[in-house]
């Protein structure tokens, strides 16, 4: 293809709202325009390398058995209340009413229209395990879309569903989806951390993030010096450390005047102690909590709903008392995992004035009836401790746990940070940004159950398969090859996603140069190489900053003082190398398949 | 592939409410299912079809240098405002408000979203002209959805724009997509109608359509029983036809009493003469009408408005008395066109009465002030007409058209039927009904002048350049061919959209059978052929039955009887061929390529 026959509107300038590489870039390189806030065109170059990573995508998804569909995007309003998402996806999903007032979804993800088909569709356990998937258009209304087609509203995205007889064939198209989806990242040229999250629920891990290291990345991944453990730190885990502190069991529990200290800093600095030391008690209230309170304290007034006919029963709100270490945070994605709840916050004052019967400041779980105590191990392990004795200006000291009280539940809820140490390996955790570009994820009956989904085993009963869903985003996938793959003078693709293998680049595109460069595009033509000719009528310098700037990745220059060679470069090189045409067509056709990825 | 490891649903009952052909079979054959009402999810099989018909339309797209962008679905309600569109496109364009109150649309076309991106981008001459197209998801909020694919509410549209320094080079553009689009119908195996509009405005035609004769077109087309010409009823044309009476000039008008004759039946009966000698005089209302009417009797009083900052101006509504030949129909739509309305309608008796100063049925030209006539070509050469006279119960005979009065406007504004005589030869018309599968329509300067897109012409002043728009639905086109082509018993898809070339039926895929069957699979899949294995454990008659209704084009039947030979079959052949393997192989792929249309 002629850079004059194309439409490749270079910029010097940088758009004023891009700040990450990759959105500069891409609108730099006239690969991507704005129609408005997080809605994105691509323009013939954008797309071309777009169509790369989607085939590398589908030719992955094949691969491994999983079917192409192509269910809406527009999807009924009915089946997001048949699942409950109605209620709990929250204003992040495009809703629109029809002119005859129905209810439609601008579909953020599509468990549910999937679901719906196969539901319909299943009948027997013959049909099982079955993987479909779709690469389509998505759209979440983000209240702040940024970094271009990083964070945008309008997206594609490639979602995929499996449908299972039991476990082990769920865990196979699992295994099998990570296979693929490490082969699609490592095609695509990309540096991947895949981030596993453990749940003891379905046995092994049952979801796993691919992640790459990203400034503005919307996650805080926690990884280990010496082994491969990687966990976004949502989920990560650590292993036990000890506070290294005299534990003396034998002391009494002694309550203790400790006026004007509502805090763990000012309590340390009148105690003259550490943190360490100390059984921090914080209020939580947590909203739509699936997990069974009729045994908690304080909770027999509590009574389970169904919020919609798809959706599980749960408690509109209940609060909690949570301890953990003094030097320590509390997660409160951990926290809602463990209680199956939409959301967890911390109580505001008059709650935690009300449950505790205190002010703010000095709660404690000794003698704490109101409401259920959850304790992380941590504090578990607590044999002389300072906590809240729910009286102002007084704590109690030599708190001893099992003695003075017990807590209604004990989970991991701490905030694992840098220097915590690796809870396989027990080295230390760092941390670092990063983005998702791809989740797979066994998502157990949630759907199939809510949905109604059923088929006849062998024996001739009624049962509901098992589902996963497996999610790369592609715009994002996009972006992400050109923050790892560019230099200050612009885009450096990895040869599989280029948009073209090869920018061949005449010095004046006449005469006998021309001539040569007609016959290096016939040759190239012919055995299925994508070139770009730079045909303008421009300063070579002008033409070489292009051609930089969009990246292609190996580069041709023809001029009349080299002939009857011609001048080669990659990209990503500084070494320049002349060679005979017929030669060079050779080379560049090894080079354009080689890194291909085919 | 083999079929136990795709997801064919075929059904042997039709679905209640499909009652065209295509619309069946996609859903027997497993190719498509329904969402909801006009939402419908593509499955393995009938995506494979699917993508083929796309990537004929880019292939031809691509060869004629039209350059393939990705907009977005969900498109900015500005943009829709500024070219007016957001005001005159109606309840059929689903609009929708996000979280922050701003107005988007589900693009149901493309204009205003490829104009704005281009607005931004163009600057010079030299960049023109530029031609982007794409193939995307659009949505037309459709009050009844019917026939499947063909008439859905979410649907797959290829969509071009072009844009230009003058309208010589539109034109080449026009030409070359028309010559494309032909292309594209071939190589589907489409039999299509091209109807051409004329228009004066910019000399020659100014669109196409391209048609399928179908019995539940929504279109009517009059075509010639000798030459090409074909038109849409809504702008076709027809040769003058002298009405056969005699016409004596010298009479003089004469008030005539025709008491209870309301209609020009009963006028007729009354004066023992033909509707042919009658002029019929219609009040017409029309709305948002954009041509000049400073000039036009009784239209003093009118002032033009904007109604969107992008939109013309026009008049929000204005009524016109119009007189055509009794025996004629007047077309709405042409009316419109000449007065660049957004629409015409009849009048209600109301304003019939309040401006004919009659009761409704004594209509006339003669004396008529309060509204502007347009008179049908057939009545201004009428010289010895019957017409009302604006009075109840009294008719006005031997009126002269230039004598007794003068019309505003002469145009043609007759509905064409069969047996009036072709424009081009004079021949007879003829009707079918049609569905528009692709639109080709030179757009003039509406879209870039009301959202001022300008460019610098050599001798750098600033041009607004001139537009074209060429539109292809995937799915009708797809459905289409499934009209096009079918029998009793299923599918009989042409070589080049068929979802594989050939389906291979092992009688039992065990033994020498399989062995056999696995060789042929590898010659074939050396060779790029799309095979479908059906290695199902069913009777024959049930893999025979599914490769009829799925519609495969060859047919491979692998029996112990036969081997080493194997038996060929066309699907839409009726003879049997016993071929050794290895010919076998060769000939499939040589069916498969030569009539794959490549």
């Amino acid at each position: 293809m002629k850079f004059s026959e194309i439409f490749i509107p270079t910029l010097r300038e940088v758009p004023a709202d891009a700040v990450i590489a990759s959105h500069r870039l891409m609108f730099r390189a006239g690969m991507l325009r704005k129609l408005a806030n997080g809605l994105f065109a691509y323009l013939p170059l954008g797309l071309r390398a777009f169509r790369k990573v989607e085939r590398i995508i589908r030719e992955e998804m094949d691969a491994v058995g999983c079917l192409e569909i192509k269910p809406t995007v527009i999807t009924p309003g009915e089946l997001w209340k048949e699942s409950g998402r109605w209620e709990t996806m929250g204003e992040s999903m495009l809703r629109v009413k029809n002119r005859a007032g129905a209810d439609f979804v601008v579909s953020p993800t599509a468990e549910e229209a999937v679901t719906s088909i196969v539901r319909d569709e299943l009948s027997s356990y013959k049909q099982l395990p079955l993987s479909v998937y779709q690469i389509n258009t998505k759209y979440r209304d983000e209240i702040r879309p940024r970094y271009g087609v990083m964070r945008a509203r309008e997206f594609t995205m490639k979602d995929a569903y499996s449908y299972h007889r039991d476990e082990d064939s769920l865990d196979n198209t699992y295994q099998a989806m990570g296979a693929a989806y490490r082969r699609i990242f490592k095609r695509c040229g990309l540096t991947v951390i895949p981030v596993r999250a453990d749940s003891g629920a379905m046995g092994g891990a049952n979801s796993e993030e691919f992640m790459v290291e990203s400034d503005i990345g919307d996650n805080t991944l926690l990884l280990c010096k010496s082994c491969d453990y990687a966990a976004n730190v949502e989920k990560a885990g650590c292993q036990p450390d000890s506070p290294n502190f005299p534990q003396n069991a034998a002391l009494k529990m002694e309550k203790i005047s400790t006026p004007h200290t509502k805090t763990i800093v000012e309590l340390c600095e009148f105690l003259k102690t550490d943190a360490r030391s100390f059984i921090k008690t914080l209020v939580y209230r947590a909203v739509n909590v699936e997990r069974d309170l009729s045994d908690a304290p304080g909770c027999a007034g509590l009574k389970k709903r169904r919020v919609a006919p798809g959706a599980p029963e749960v408690y509109d709100e209940a609060f909690f008392a949570v301890c953990i270490r003094g030097d320590l945070d509390v997660n409160e994605v951990k926290l809602a995992a463990i209680l199956k709840a939409g959301d967890a916050s911390l109580a505001c004052d008059a709650d935690v004035v009300r449950i505790t019967g205190a002010p703010v400041g000095f709660a404690g779980p000794v003698g704490l009836s109101t409401v259920p105590v959850i304790a992380d191990p941590t504090v578990a392990a607590m044999r002389d401790a300072v906590t809240g004795a729910l009286e102002a200006d007084f704590h109690y000291a030599h708190v001893a746990v099992g003695r003075d009280w017990t807590p209604w539940l004990t989970a991991d809820i701490r905030t694992v940070k840098a220097g915590d140490h690796c809870p396989v390996c027990g080295s230390e955790l760092y941390e670092k940004k990063g983005n998702e570009l791809g989740h797979i994820f066994k998502l157990g009956y949630k759907y199939t159950k809510a949905m109604n989904v059923r088929y006849l085993d062998e024996n001739g009963a009624s049962q509901i398969p098992v589902m996963g869903t497996y999610g790369i985003g592609v715009d994002r996938t996009l972006a992400s090859i050109i923050e790892e793959y560019h230099d200050d003078a612009g885009i450096v693709w990895p040869m599989s996603v280029a948009p073209f293998h090869v920018v061949v680049i005449p010095i004046k595109y006449e005469g006998k140069i021309k001539e040569a460069v007609d016959i290096l595009a016939m040759e190239l033509e012919k055995r299925g190489v994508e070139f770009l000719i730079d045909d303008r009528n421009e300063r070579p310098g002008v033409k070489f900053n292009d051609a930089d700037l969009i990246g292609v990745p190996l580069r041709v220059v023809v001029s009349e003082k080299n002939l009857p060679n011609i001048e080669m470069k990659l990209r990503k090189g500084k070494n320049v190398f002349l060679v005979e045409i017929p030669e060079a067509a050779q080379r560049i056709v090894a080079m354009a398949y080689s890194e291909a990825g085919k």
